[in-house]
């Protein structure tokens, strides 16, 4: 896991590269008259999918939806898709059910596109386009390398499909706070170490960075066996917020833009309730710091890196094996 | 909160009778080119949402999506909505966020319908036309007959929508399901007895019963405190599963239709890794059993029904308040 982590910037980096093909290939797909977005994915690559949800959105200015795979796998479903672009998400691209509910959105009019790491996978060969990832192997059962490449390659989609492109220093940026992140192992070490004993967590992000606060309890959670779950900090207020208190560790991710006053706003009510709470942003004095100065969207490629280097030490703590957490297998058939 | 849930058999039988309304309405609101139905909600409205998003994509065949609110109230994302129905979803209709995005997808192009137990609400008034669910007052802090009319009011969409609309006695048979499951209170005692001393609880389901399945969580949660989480069956096995054990009971939501099987090999697995498992299901056996030979979309009912029951056992079985769980209000401002 910690050799697959430390391939990100380089990964990343190539990715980036790709920005101009990948513009040519989404004004071929989307063409003038798209009218919406549907993404199908499960798993880890699901929280990539609504990292996607807000920003191609945002970006595209076109309803996106997050599909419902059971409507086609086992409903039998059929809604016309005609001018719809279908993005399907999957590390390996060797999931059938991903595959499946891709081949019916394309029956039904869709237009395809995948985003996999899985080269010659059934998922690449059955959708219109592909932006491989090209991350190289990936043995440890935790996604890493692969989910910050599918983050970075939601948002090439994002800016492809918008009016305007991040400058490239923006990118830059981004990928070199992936590096000076990963340089940093000391103060995972120290926030796993606050965490000693929890056997729960609670993870609160809002809008961009809602899909990493996602992935911060399914990473925790693969890794260690404790219970650990992702909220949206408006949600958590109407509702999950009567079970916190100081049993109940949470970890909040947020970074500069619209929605980082109402995730710090509750980090302070759950402050005052008795929750320990460890913070992702980009503060340097933060349990888990982030480079500050990075476009919102951009800065979910550094805060997953956290969630990661988190989860890795919360593991070792623990003397558990990071790499094949009981009871996962890689590739899920459902 | 119990006198409320007594209310749900009359609440429900209300709604029904006004199919005939329902269907005209919407005969006006979606017209014939309906392009996409986007639902906005929070808290245990957004459960009904999730039903909807399933429910809805199935009968009236458009594309479904739930609505990401922050996209509106906090990143100024403006998406042409031209031929999308938005139908929100609140008890109270006072929740100013809910309001104010269907405001903007309405200013955007949609047409807009409000499903609402606040008849004088600023939703009602904002809507293009508003379901009311005239449910009467509920003080309980936990939604209980203003959820299970949520649900039915999204049934009645769903078929106004569809080709076809459910037999009378279909109807019939759902709202005695729910006269019947309340006047058994014997079972969801010794269920509630079953999770003595647990401080967690899993919830599974899938499809058209998998937000029923959140349902159980939140409500559990709400009333006593403890962490519990909904998951589909299919995400599960992608990660979560590796925290499950003797040490996380769940509680599994299925009825007879095409995912039951799915839910019922997890809930054999579940069983083989120790943990303990009730389930809500069509069958006389279980440990909340619902009457058996309803629609899957229509078994939501009583199945929300005994998961109000379940989460009052469990409340009062702690000595808790059900009416007025610490730390939480029944309007949350966001």
């Amino acid at each position: 896991m910690a050799a697959e982590m430390a391939d990100q910037p380089d990964v990343l980096a190539r990715l980036v590269a790709r920005r101009g093909e990948c513009a040519a290939a989404l004004e071929d797909l989307a063409g003038d008259d798209l009218k919406g977005i549907v993404i199908v994915a499960r798993g880890s690559s699901d929280y990539a999918a609504v990292y996607g949800r807000y920003l191609l959105e945002l970006r595209a200015r076109r309803p996106v939806t997050l599909a419902a795979p059971s409507l086609v796998t086992h409903y039998g479903a059929r809604t016309p898709m005609e001018g719809w672009l279908a993005v399907a998400v999957s590390q390996s691209g060797r999931t059938p059910e991903i595959t499946n509910v891709l081949k019916t959105l394309a029956s039904d009019g869709a237009r395809t596109l995948a985003i996999t790491n899985g080269r010659d996978s059934p998922l690449a060969a059955a959708a219109d386009w592909t932006l491989h990832l090209d991350a190289g192997d990936e043995r440890a059962v935790p996604a890493t390398k692969t989910f910050t490449a599918q983050l970075a390659a939601v948002a090439l989609l994002a800016e492809a499909l918008g009016d305007t492109a991040w400058p490239d220093d923006h990118w830059a940026a981004a990928v070199k706070a992936v590096r000076d992140v990963l340089q940093d192992d000391e103060r995972p070490i120290a926030a796993a170490r606050r965490l000693d004993g929890a056997d729960r967590l609670v993870t609160i992000g809002r809008g961009l960075l809602f899909g990493v606060a996602l992935e911060v309890a399914l990473k925790a959670r693969e890794t260690t066996g404790i219970l650990a779950e992702g909220w949206s900090s408006s949600d958590y207020r109407h509702g999950p917020i009567a079970a916190s208190g100081e049993h109940v560790p949470a970890v909040a991710v947020h970074a500069a833009g619209p929605t980082q006053d109402d995730v710090r706003e509750l980090v302070a009510d759950l402050r005052e309730r008795g929750s320990l709470i460890l913070e992702i942003t980009d503060d340097e004095a933060a349990d888990l710091p982030i480079p500050s100065g990075l476009p919102e969207a951009l800065a979910a490629l550094p805060a997953a890196v956290r969630a990661q280097q988190l989860a890795l030490a919360l593991s070792l703590a623990r003397g558990l094996d990071p790499d094949t957490p009981a009871g996962l297998s890689k590739v899920t058939a459902t």
